[in-house]
């Protein structure tokens, strides 16, 4: 089989499949990412998954390749797990799919299977993947070849557990369709769930996972705005309302971003002319980077010229992927008002070290949970900036004795 | 002890507080509910409180009354359970508030303590209660007496239980506020969590604990208008996103409403001169009636004339609380477009039996989710109704055989 983009989706579904024992072909058009993975190394920070890459690719069970051509020809089952990002205008960008699916379109697909795992707009498979096979194949989706949709909805980072553990929604055309995509995911744990949809429904079920959790992020962020504005603390407040009560999970404010969360909605919102929930949830989120700048300029007044440390680059905390962070926006909001931007990330390459950042900084800000923040209060206080900004409430007040506490979502 | 207002939330708490073996007051303004209570009759549906009420009245532990001056005197604690209803441009109607203050004001407070439980606005018990109460003794609140916001959090129906276990969340003016309300809360259950807050902090967590409920009520309901729209079933997709997903408890769709979540959000809402998520959620939650009468409309035309059964009036499963139901908003539009309407709900006085609303309806609609509704398929399916609207999807298209079957969320 073969699994076509080896980002944070496709390879490690790659690894796991292979382990599972099934031959696995990854394709993937980036020449450099081939040569790394074929040498055993992960692409991207992901300690836990290094140790089984290495082991597939000694055994020859995952083996990457820039040849789709051969790739497909030896394949009975090909996943689509190509990136579809959104462009300015947050409409989807479908290049990578095309190009892939104008490549399985020249294959005889005569009894194999087309899974498409990349997140797509409702309807995609049925009106674009359906009708393109078709056309390019003379072949019979459902009948003469099996297509499903099964989309991804892990979250990045815990694929290697989380692979094996979380249902499987499989949206086939047809019963073959659905019975292939079974007995595939099945190879990977045969205790999986596997919930059986009809294409756009999985379509569906997949963006209502994540604005779901996208809509909760916005709202804890509304409350954190509203706290600020009656003078008090939504962080105490949150944990006072979860506390022991059995129908509140409201988690802590905190950037919201990321190149899954926030685009899902949008390709559900971009079929309204109305404002729907995910549309103002999306508003809202995008404003927090903003907010931060217009608070640190209620501190500092102006930031013209001002030395700014940002801590954290990435949008999730233990992660170096930058892909929509709200710190990356944050960064070239603060230099459009022209501060001097010192960027620090332990996991993403290419930002400074963190003794460089913390060299006499005038602001700090904690753009980002990783754990490994947590115990940089002293530096940070030593460091001999005035203010302590922190997005995400990972500190207290008492940790700095020199340096000014402030922490979104707080008027305190 | 006195607790100002019977209703929903003062009641039960009466109920409790006199079991734990204080001499609980309580008072309202309708005489007829004083006469009820007083009999050990339940003034509104509560099945699960009605023994208890007749024990505490039956041992003179609760004592209901009209008189508020006498009530207030014989109290060393005063807690405050009015209404705070919104009016019809969504103000907050502090009448009833001001009006037990103003009884309060006139008493001598000295070492007594004031415990506001009614919901109110952020701020309300700093800048409208504290001054009040000033003004009218010359006393200072929370050190010549106590004053303090504890907001109730019980899901109705369920404080027989929930009084006992779920935390208290105490907003004191100092600590003898504090102190005197966690001890009054202790007697209740010693085991009961206490949390303290800053006044406008308790008053923003109750808010926030609506809201956030409120909010996922409006997106699922968002999704059911998705999954419509794309020709599929939220309700399916809904229960496959969430099936042993760790990060999903999406609600099934229908009608959020009644007079707590919807009101709370307007409280903040107000105060703000942009669409928030909240008044965007509460937008989509109060269109849903006539998304119902516009699906109705494509399925059967013209209303006008047509005799249409609706079953459920309350707001609430099991309930007979009718305050803000969309039901009867839904039954209004339906009037408007002159459709003939036979209302049944079991549990509200002065609706029309079941064998009543079903003779010879042309559509049927489901409006509350009752448990006891599960059962009628049968008899609404002979009732000779074309069509059954399912606004809760509570039953499913294979459960009628003669009637068409359509639910909220679904376009199948």
């Amino acid at each position: 089989m073969s699994i076509f983009g080896l980002g944070r989706v496709g390879l490690p579904l790659a690894i796991v499949i292979a382990r599972s024992g099934l031959r696995v072909i990854g394709v993937d058009v980036d020449e450099s990412k081939i040569a790394k993975i074929n040498k055993g190394e992960m692409p991207f920070y992901y300690p836990a998954m290094q140790e089984w890459l290495g082991e597939v690719v000694a055994s020859r069970k995952l083996v990457a390749s820039t040849h789709s051509k051969e790739s497909i020809e030896q394949s009975d089952v090909i996943i689509v797990t190509v990136g579809t990002p959104t462009g300015s205008r947050c409409e989807l960008d479908y290049s990578q799919i095309h190009s892939v699916l104008n490549e399985v379109g020249k294959a005889n697909l005569k009894n194999k299977a087309v899974i498409i795992r990349s997140t797509s707009v409702p309807g995609t498979l049925a009106n674009i993947v359906m009708p393109l096979l078709f056309k390019a194949t003379g072949l019979r989706p459902g009948v003469d070849f099996g297509l499903a949709v099964c989309p991804e909805r892990i979250v990045e980072g815990q694929a290697h557990r989380e692979l094996y553990e979380v249902p499987e929604i499989v949206g086939g055309t047809g019963d073959l369709s659905n019975v292939i995509a079974l007995q595939l995911f099945k190879r990977i744990n045969p205790q999986k769930k596997i919930l059986i949809l009809a294409p756009t429904g999985a379509e569906l079920a997949k963006l209502f996972t994540n604005i779901y959790r996208y809509v909760q992020f916005a709202l804890a962020n509304e409350f954190a705005i509203w706290a600020e504005r009656y003078g008090e603390d939504a962080h105490q407040i949150i944990q006072a309302a979860n506390e022991s009560y059995p129908r509140s999970s409201i988690p802590r404010p905190g950037f919201a971003g990321g190149p899954c969360l926030a685009k899902d909605g949008l390709l559900l919102d971009n079929n309204t002319t109305y404002s729907s929930i995910v549309s103002v949830a999306w508003k809202l989120n995008e404003a927090v980077p903003q907010h931060v700048v217009t608070q640190l300029m209620k501190e500092m007044g102006s930031l013209y010229g001002m030395k700014i440390a940002v801590l954290g680059l990435a949008f999730k905390a233990n992660s170096d992927d930058v892909r929509s962070s709200p710190s990356v926006k944050l960064i070239e909001t603060l230099k459009g008002y022209g501060a001097e931007v010192l960027v620090h990330d332990p996991y993403v390459k290419d930002t400074m070290s963190l003794s460089d950042a913390l060299k006499n900084p005038e602001v700090v800000v904690i753009a980002n949970n990783h754990s490994a923040f947590k115990n940089l209060a002293g530096k940070i206080d030593s460091s001999g900036c005035q203010i302590v900004y922190d997005v995400w409430g990972i500190f207290e007040a008492s940790d700095f004795t020199r340096a000014r506490y402030k922490r979104f979502g707080s008027a305190k």
